[in-house]
């Protein structure tokens, strides 16, 4: 296949400093939770971005020294010798694979435990109090930068721009997004209250980058593009720092303008702590929503721009270079969910790329110090450590073993599209509703997840595509049916749902509200998917922790219904802190009026009223429905059917069964999916139920490089 | 010197099974954050504690399995080959050190992300239901054993007890205190709802222990000492469990019996999640104050037994082992603090033991994936990576040069033992009040606080010992007067204090009470210190996030102050959530009365009258006092007088002048004394105002093992 002339201005080179890039795919920094030390899965993750054809890879943004160690998060580092040793080893991986290298450099100000750094004190700007990495406000001071502090920073960021420099790298972005980093504190009056020649006016501000800027390319000399990654809008209060902040149509063509001769390109952001609207989810966001920040600021530079923007329409993309918003498609999230997006594009395979449906696990991921994880892409994150390219599959060895699925929703539809592409004959998936997709379907309308769907008309699309996958609507399956089908390998995917009357896991009792009011407590399938009419005054009963309690109220309250949303956990929407959607979820559920209560237990208290009972105080509320967003339980009886009736396997020819997704236990969509990919990886494995020993990254004693290979003794279980 | 028959009972040999302990100084399993991986670092705490004379040194929980991986907790583990290698050099720098090596096997049931064991199911007893690890509500259910479930974790102990015999361990303890693994689990009712023959009867309930006991025995054969760790009483409610869990006078008597044949020691705890009243901090209970529960259970078996009660006294743990109720003294916190407490018993030289104040940092540092620290004892996981031992000391190289230290807080007061164990001929230790200590004197006088005198008890002892180092009180110094005073080596550790109207971390603002209210807003250090009078209504303002807001509070309270305690954290005295201390703190505030209000903003609004606003309501409060605990600053005008006579320096054969504790920055108390250390430490080093390089255990690409070492150039910044 060929390009079409529609993207083809994607395609076309363009110079940054002392290199060209090919296209204008830019894989920005972003965290993957390796660090530097897991080498080989920081490598995997990035050039398998190069592979799929992303003209320039970054890794991520690099603490650059031990003053601002930011430990328990597993940031990548440039340090010492020896992370210089690692990453040549990332370079050479992605350069091999066709992209230039770029690395992203900080010098954060947050307060941090700074485990590894003990003993060097973290800097700041001016007023020595600085924004929390942990909660921990008694950790809270930092040292108030003098003359000689300047100067030390200066030479700490020229020292790692030359590890970068001895380590390989093309391009080298200094990081002065949300707000985090001593150049942006700079930058920003909300932080520089210093009134000598670093603190004041727009050439004050901008001081240290332009000395810091000049002293590295003095120290580095020619090779290397350098590029500033600039927040430059920091949002109106609350979220954001208002009249004290950054502001696109304020200072920040000035700081531009007086930093342009000294970087080769530039990565524009808005954004504060909390990486403010950046990085949103699709719960708050569209595509290119940053353009209200970004858009313009390039007739202000000489230099390339790249922007950001959960880009994943390439007729969007289209759109934003020749209008001239930015000259590179800057992405993340794009790029998790499909790593080969560009070679898509390329090839004129509009069709399979595999969009990020912005639901953030991917951040959550990195907000609690954990590997990369894709909801989309079940491989993100597995590329080395357990050696899984999205696009590449080897032919199972029992193949010629037919395969029957039951249940369409994530985790059937991934397992059946992957089974299909590692060339099983003959795999039929097999769902009771009319349409395949499972629980998607009607989480969807929850509001503000529309764009989950995806998840849906991806594998419905890819399904259509593999000759060997048939889907088979409205049928529903008995044990002995699905053993009488003449399936080898039987595959149960058949989800899970929300109890009327689970275990409260805070007392481990049953929850008691089903027994009392009966039909009035709704589960989450009742109102959203069946479309039960719900009275005006509904509580909702929040044991999930995550989008479905806040969603519920924030589609109540908009009906006109009276909301509380009480939860016996700490916090509100607990999983969405991690999401970045708490502050604007919180926000919304209060401009609806919605009542909030934490820490709170609805205790039955008469015929049509609920006691809200926390530590501290105790109300009542007249209500006409609970919505109880309790526990969910497996959907495993026809597993269990098949497992009771084991002894008639053999004369069924079913050499085996397994079971996917919820219908082992509930958990995130991104793990139903994963679930039926880890199994289709894995079928023709010694014993498919287990996951295969991935690779630890860690210092072995007496290691040689055997051991960091799959299916190494030292990753076994010997025993 | 020799041993004091007063405590040879201490040191009496006693047989655990096929091993003879060669005293009664038993190392309990507590996690140090540096797993297995970083296995140099493991080793260096565990080995410092053998050659300070326990008998008996076990490491940590070791996870074994990734079916129950506890990312990102960095707990030690069991899993594999590799791992097998890397505990094998723990085993052996421990036996090399006289001790006997113990692990502990733990197969949890919490709820954790699963990063590592993506795709493992994490079991449980019964009822789907666990507690979370990560208050990470939507990924809490867990999968309920069936049969086979049963048999394949037995497996899995099995095989971890035949790795655990590979390493060359000579005692395994099975965990099953703080409700905290599977065993434990199936013990307590309130865990195990089960109605076959793994639940109702004690003889039901003990039975997977007795079987997997049994299988683990079969398959390793004899040569090791197996023991189990019991959580012997689950506690009233709320902290507890109540009737549905296993206490003392009830059920575990007769757990005891049915287990006694299959284990050859006994180490009992009280314990649920959270770890309830175990490892409790020194603000909650006193030394042995787990005797309630455990004293009288050693009547029910024919083992040794082991008990834990932050042991700091000899005539203590003497006592306790001749009223029979232990055979073993347990120490996790005493051994941090003071890894040579044995041999300082043995050699009779009971003062110099470094006593554990129970602040429970060390236990911060778990909870938040950190390294291991501990206020008194600054060597503590420095072992390995800096190369420090408590008690060795290398004689300065510039030692001859007079030294003057002003101010004798907790960084001053280290500093000058350290630097006069390290040989320094002449150290001045100067203090301005009448006698040494810093705010530990008054802070002290919180309560609950009150252990933490030991932190100058014990210097001060040390200090009187040491005839190179001169105490000096009652003096203050200019910097011209300190430059004069014919020092070589000038160190300011003149502390911080609370401000009046520090700024704002929440948005970078003065706090503005000040400034309306005068002399009604007052600092800790006049409520505590000072004792100023408080009117009888009090709010007190909280920024600092630790113990001061809360313990200030309390003591109001307890003198029948009104009390507000406010905050715009998320929570009072975040800080303490990490000690293990929160949860009696908030017990106690509210039994008190004190009203306790969380995201809110203190606002004035009248004469005698503030506003209490939260995102979700807002109050009016008539005060008569504000107690603002504030931020802190440091006190470094000396410092800085100092810097500004740069150039009389050498005139007056001064060659340096450094800072530290709170007048470097405000901290904990820790991380003062840590300063001092540090500096002691590294004063002959080329700069000693900068840490030298640690080792950072990591995989390097390519790496030798003189990677890590210290100075190796992998962890040296050759720029």
């Amino acid at each position: 296949m060929t390009l079409s002339d529609r993207y083809s201005i994607l395609f076309e080179p363009i110079k940054v400093g002392p290199h060209t890039a090919k296209n204008r795919f830019w894989s920005t920094p972003h965290a993957i939770g390796y660090g530097i030390d897991n080498v080989a899965s920081q490598a995997g993750v990035r050039s398998t971005r190069a592979a799929g054809g992303w003209g320039v890879v970054f890794t991520e943004a690099n603490t650059i020294s031990p003053d601002m160690d930011k430990t328990p998060f597993k940031m990548s580092r440039m340090w010492d010798e020896g992370d210089v040793r690692n990453q040549r080893f990332v370079v050479d991986e992605i350069r091999r694979n066709g992209a230039l290298a770029g690395i992203e450099l900080e010098y954060n100000v947050s307060v941090n435990p700074m485990a590894e750094g003990r003993g060097l004190q973290p800097k700041m700007v001016s007023g020595g109090i600085g924004d929390s990495g942990l909660s921990v406000a008694y950790a809270g001071t930092l040292l108030e930068l003098d003359r000689e502090g300047i100067e030390e920073i200066k030479q700490i960021y020229v020292s790692a721009a030359l590890r970068a420099r001895d380590a390989g790298f093309d391009l080298v972005t200094f990081h002065a997004g949300h707000a985090a980093s001593i150049i942006a504190h700079f930058l920003i009056p909300y932080y520089n209250t210093r009134t000598d020649e670093y603190g004041g006016s727009v050439e004050n501000r901008t001081r240290f980058a332009r000395e810091m800027l000049q002293a590295v390319r003095d120290a580095v000399g020619p090779g290397i593009a350098f590029g500033l990654r600039l927040g430059v809008d920091t949002l109106d209060e609350p979220i954001g720092l208002g009249d004290r902040g950054l502001r696109s149509d304020g200072d920040t063509p000035e700081v531009i303008k007086q930093l342009d001769d000294l970087v080769d390109y530039w990565d524009f952001v808005p954004g504060v702590v909390d990486w403010g609207i950046d990085a949103q989810s699709s719960r708050t966001v569209a595509e290119n929503h940053e353009k209200k920040w970004v858009d313009g600021l390039k007739a202000f530079t000489t230099k390339p721009v790249v922007n950001v923007g959960r880009f994943n329409s390439p007729d969007t993309m289209v759109e934003v270079l020749k209008s001239g918003q930015c000259d590179f498609i800057g992405a993340a999230r794009a790029g998790i969910a499909d790593p080969y997006l560009p070679e898509k594009v390329r090839t004129n395979n509009i069709g399979d790329i595999r969009e990020c449906i912005g639901c953030n696990i991917c951040v959550s991921r990195d907000m609690i110090s954990m590997p990369l994880q894709c909801t989309q892409n079940a491989t993100a994150g597995e590329e080395f450590r357990r050696g899984w390219n999205p696009e590449n599959f080897t032919p199972a060895k029992n193949r010629d073993e037919p395969v029957l699925i039951i249940g369409a929703g994530p985790a059937g539809m991934e397992c059946a599209m992957i089974l299909g592409k590692r060339g099983f004959e003959n795999v039929h998936l097999v769902e009771k509703d009319s349409k395949i997709g499972g629980s998607i379907n009607w989480v969807s309308n929850i509001p503000g997840r529309h764009e989950w769907r995806r998840l849906v008309e991806y594998r419905e699309l890819q399904l259509s595509q593999l000759d060997n996958v048939e889907v088979i609507l409205n049928t529903e399956f008995t044990a002995e049916e699905a053993l009488e089908y003449g399936a080898g390998i039987i595959i149960a995917a058949t989800g899970s749902h929300y109890m009327r009357n689970g275990i409260d896991p805070y007392n481990r009792l049953p929850i008691g509200l089903d027994p009392v009011y009966g039909e009035r407590v709704l589960t989450p399938e009742q109102v959203v998917r069946d479309g039960v009419e719900v009275g005006k005054r509904v509580v909702v009963v929040d044991y999930d922790g995550y989008f479905m309690g806040p969603g519920i109220a924030e589609m109540l309250a908009k009906r006109g219904c009276e909301v509380v949303l009480a939860t016996r956990g700490e916090h509100i929407g607990e999983y969405q802190r991690y999401t970045l959607e708490i502050s604007h979820t919180l926000r919304d559920l209060r401009d609806l009026g919605v009542k909030l209560r934490t820490e709170t237990s609805v205790i039955p208290a008469g015929d049509s009223k609920v006691a809200l009972v926390s530590p501290d105080w105790q109300e009542e509320f007249e209500f006409d429905n609970i919505v109880l967003v309790g526990p969910r339980t497996s959907d495993n009886g026809l597993f269990k059917g098949l497992l009771d009736r084991r002894n008639e396997w053999a004369e069924n020819d079913v050499s085996m069964v397994h079971r996917i997704g919820d219908s082992v236990r509930p958990h995130f969509i991104a793990e139903a999916i994963f679930s039926g990919h880890r199994l289709a990886r894995e079928i023709d494995s010694e014993n498919p139920a287990k996951p295969l020993p991935f690779i630890r990254e860690r210092r072995i004693i007496d290691a040689t490089p055997e051991d960091y290979q799959l299916g190494a003794k030292a990753l076994s279980s010997i025993y």
